[in-house]
Order: structure tokens, then sequence, then C-alpha cells
């Protein structure tokens, strides 16, 4: 997916690719203000943490430059009516919450309208431009740990598609081939929503990659075969203590790797910390029951059941042997290693 | 259920639900030579290993009833042919083995052609009855494990559309319910074929169940969230040693289940029981990868891409509470437990 990126910003809009049509078909989609941004998140066109910052930023810069006012105060009053759109589109990847106040703090430090925007948009543009070099960064760092290569397991996309580009899961799994080493990859199909088989195989298959997809089911089935020597995964939020919210089903990828000793390791850049929230704090997005249940007409249950269908789960840190950052790889005792990281960079 | 039969003969031909069609609509095919059964079970027309048994031991009840020989020696040898082609169907549930070899005993002990005809059908028949009653009493037992109720977490379909009638997983939770006590249901998706949403979310709705439908990655999610009192699933094949092969992902459930000292059951018929066989002895059926892609138009990966697609996986006895069977309740250490239970009904 070098010559690919899921998020940028052409012509005065953002274009993104809509992810929803994949793996059918590769389509690009414009919004030119920030309510359109805010729609594309909540109906996952841009999914994935790191992507999400970065639509939300351009979100900003779009607000900025539509605002009608003539004061700075004018146009960072219009960003913060949109940070609160854009805020509310989903709560459980910090990365959105951070992209929104680093653009809004930047717009904040300039005195007139036209500086305002201009700071907003350059914000988010150094943004994107960050993303690639931190997920470049963090690969290097995820691919010492795969000394050998090897058959690498993967949950939902943390890849290109879910950031700029690159990616930070399959970014390490970049890594580790471009270091030369052998390395395959398998991919969790990722119920509901399916990103493991519409758009992590897409991805890798797309880049030369051998791919194999499992249902969700088979994760244990692998391990027990033997077929699996490392996982790594993203993640939406990191608590200081370790704990990792991220997509549906990681918990239990993570807990059947500890029952099999295969290594499991989060790939995450710094922005997906949340060094204040403890785990009972950290809302977990609830999403609509069509999701699991199948469309009108194609229904794959019966109508007037329940349905629970959370996005996320935690993993608490007992089953994590790694988070991968930019700035280096913690390890248990995490509260300690990830206080590390972000004393050595901040 | 109690006014649906899965499996069943009707005027001499075998007529059943065509569970592919389910949850959409409920429609029976009806099949007139083995043959056509052995079909229906490779395409899970009909599935579930009691009912696979049922549905076989009818296919040779057929072969019989289609046998142009008017020798007993004849028939039987038409039946033979016919026993082959059925336990090809599907290599790991060992009800269908039990049913074939049942029914060609019954028939062999016969020295003429009408009378080998006649014992065929009266032993299908016979296991036909037997099962439901089988399931009754598998169902009383394992009602006694679940003293107060709750909410009940099932993997795939172990229901009546399991077996001929009632269920074995699901006649547990029907006799909780009998018995008076509040019950609840969370139903796992079961990707790829979906079993838990079609059929078992399906046959509980239909009955009046309170159930809810999760994606099967929300197992651990549920567990952790407290949501679970107890686990019941079915079986395909259970050894000597209480491991277990069931469909694909119970493996993981049962891991999550002790991880989060939930108590996790099994229950099965003792025809589930291979006495003789190791782990490694037992063949994995592996299916085909559209099941999990998608139909052509609905691709929901790309081509090209590997796809390991496993019907079953592998139990281990460490992580099983306890064996529900018709003749009682198997605790660990399940060698001696389950030999006793063998010792004691036949």
């Amino acid at each position: 997916m070098d010559d690919i990126r899921t998020v940028y910003w052409k012509d005065g809009k953002v274009s993104m690719i809509d992810q929803t049509r994949l793996p059918g078909s590769l389509e690009y989609v414009e919004y030119g203000d920030h309510d359109g941004v805010a729609g594309a998140i909540r109906t996952l066109v841009v999914r994935g943490a790191p992507a999400i910052g970065v639509a939300a930023a351009f979100g900003m810069a779009l607000a900025a430059k539509n605002s009608a006012a003539d004061a700075a105060r004018g146009v960072l009053s219009d960003m913060d009516v949109a940070r609160r759109t854009l805020a509310a589109t989903r709560p459980t990847a910090i990365n959105l919450v951070w992209a929104l106040d680093r653009v809004y703090a930047a717009a904040g430090r300039e005195s007139s309208a036209q500086k305002v925007r201009a700071a907003a948009l350059d914000e988010a543009l150094a943004m994107a431009e960050e993303d690639v070099a931190t997920n470049r960064s963090m690969g290097r760092n995820g691919a010492a740990l795969f000394g050998d290569g090897g058959t690498i397991m993967t949950h939902c996309n943390a890849g290109a598609l879910a950031t700029v580009g690159y990616g930070t899961a399959l970014g390490v799994i970049r890594a580790v081939r471009e270091s030369g080493r052998p390395v395959r990859v398998v991919a969790t199909e990722t119920r509901p929503v399916q990103q493991g088989s519409r758009l992590t195989a897409f991805e890798l298959k797309h880049d030369g990659f051998d791919v194999s997809l499992i249902p969700d089911t088979a994760v244990g089935y692998s391990m027990a075969g033997g077929m699996i020597d490392g996982v790594v995964v993203g993640a939406d939020r990191i608590l200081r203590t370790g704990h990792v919210f991220n997509k549906i089903g990681t918990y239990q990828v993570a807990t059947m790797a500890q029952r099999h000793s295969v290594p499991f390791y989060v790939a995450a850049p710094l922005s997906t910390f949340d060094m204040t929230s403890d785990p009972g704090d950290v809302t977990i997005e609830m999403r609509n029951a069509a999701e699991l249940v199948g469309p009108e007409g194609r229904r794959t249950a019966p109508e007037g059941i329940g349905v629970i269908n959370p996005a996320f789960d935690m993993t608490p840190p007992d089953l994590i042997s790694a988070i991968i950052t930019e700035a280096g790889v913690a390890r248990p005792p995490y509260e300690r290693s990830i206080a590390e990281l972000f004393t050595a960079n901040f």
C-alpha cells in the first residue's frame, strides 16, 4: 500500500478510502466539512484509531476553513463546536481526542482568523506525515522481536488502512519482511464488521504477502496446531497500567496465546496511551444489532432476539508480552516501562 | 420445538428440515434414497451429530428398501455400499458410524430379504424415538447442575435441530426452564456457518426463550463482564480421556470459561463416545473456503488468499467441568468416570 494513502488532504477537502466498499472496490470519497467527516467516522468509512485521529484533525481544519468568523476567537469558537461533534462520534479510541485537542491547541496560539485557519491545516498535515514516520519507527522496533520471522497472527485491521499509511501491527509485519526475514500472516475474520477479511487480507494480498484467513473461532485451533509463532495487534487505547482496549475478540486471542506460550504483542503510537484513566473509566462502544444479524432481506438471525455487540474489549497486562511504540518497546511491569517511554520522549 | 421433528420417516421416505434455509424459512425436504441423504449430510441440510446419526440410519433403511436383491445377503451387500457412502460424508462425528453400524448389525441378524428390510427400518425408527428420550434424560441430569438457573452461554447448535428433537445442550437448557428456574441464553454466532444465529437463536426464540446473540469475538467480553453463569455445548466425539471434539471455537469458549471460573459443561449421548481412539487419531474435517469468504458477488475477502476452515476443534479435559449424558454426569478424572458410565450401562 506504499502507493496509497488512507486519508489525505486534496484541494481543500479531505479524501479517504471508503472502507465500507472493500474488498469489492477501492473508492475514494471526499468531504468538505466536519459534519461529513464525523459521519464518515461513525459509519466506518474510515476506521482504525490513528486514521480516525488524522481524519478528525482534517475535520478541524475544514471547520476552520469554513468558519465565517473574521476574528481568531470566532474561528476557534466554530472549531470548538466541530471538536465536540467529532469527539462524540466514537467513544473508545483515545487518538481521536488527542488529535482534536492538538489541532485546537495549535490554532489557539494564533492571533488572526487567517492564521488560525492556516495553523489548523498545517497541524493536521503535519500529523498525517508524522503518522507514517511513527509507524515506520514502530515497525523497526517491533521487527526486532521477530528474529526469525515466521507465521504471525493478527486480529482486526491495524494496517495501512487503519492509519495514514504503513500501519501499526501490520507495519511491524511489513518491517519484518523488509528486514529480509520470511513472514506469513494468519488474519482473523474479525466479526461482526470483518475488518480482518475485508481489510487486512485485502491490504496484505495487495502487497504480496502470504496471508491466510481464519474464522475467529479457529484461533485456538491454529495455536494448538503449532501454526502461530507470534501475535501482533493494534490498540484503540492503552492505559498506564498496560490494559489494552482494542477490537472485540482481542482479549480471547491474547488468552489463547498465553495458553500456548505464543508471544502476544500490541503495536500502537504514544498517541494511543491514556495516562489518566482507570479500566472502569473507559467507555466501550456498543454498536447496532444490524452489524451482527445482517441486512434486511439477508438476515442471518431471527427477528426479536437480543443482540450484544460491543466494538472493543479490554486485554489485561498479564496477557501481553510487550507493547511496541515508535519510542521503544515496553515490557512488564508496564506501570514502570510505559512511564519511562513517556519520560524519555516528552 | 415440541411440535417439530428435525428428521423423521414418512411414507417410505426420510423427511428433514432444510437447515440451510433457516432462519429465513422453515421448509422440509424429502429423500427417497441413501445418496440423497448423503448429499444432505454433506451440504448441511441436516447437521448435528445425533441428527446426522438418525438421518444416516434412515439412509440405511432406504438402501434396504431400494435394494433389488431377493436374498438377505444381497440386501445386506447393498446396505454395505450405502454404509460406505454415508460414512464418508463427514469424518469427525462418531454418532454417524455408530448409527450405520447399529442398523447394519440389526439387519444382519435376519434371514430373508424382507426381514432385513423391515429390521433396518425398525432399527432406524427406534433410534429416532430413543434420541428424544435420551435427550430428555440428559436434560434432567444436566439441569441439576444449574441449581439457580441464570444466564447460560452455548456455542453452535446442539438443540432440537441437531437431534431428532429436544436437543442435547439445549435440552439441558429446556430442562432448567421446565424445572421452574429462570434461564436466559447467550448464543454465539458460530462462524463461519452461523449455526448459533441461524439455528440456536431461531430455535430458542421459537420456543419463547430470552436469547441474546453475540459475535464469537465477544465470548471473553461477556464473561469478563460477569454476564455468564455457565456454558453448555454439545459434542461430535468424546474420547475415553474426556477430550471433546466439537464445533470450531468450542476450545476457546472453554478456555475463557476457565479463566473466569465459569463452569463449562458438555452434553452428549453415550453414542457420541469413542472409547478406542486417541486425540491424534481423530480426523478434523476441513471445509471449503466459500463458507468463510462468502458467495460469488458478495465476497467478504479478496481473491487469491489462503483459507483455513476447520469444522471442529478439540477441547482438552482440563477445561471441562463435567460431561452430561443420559446415563449420568461424568466428572474429572474422566478416564475413570467415563468408564464407569459405560460399565453401568452395558
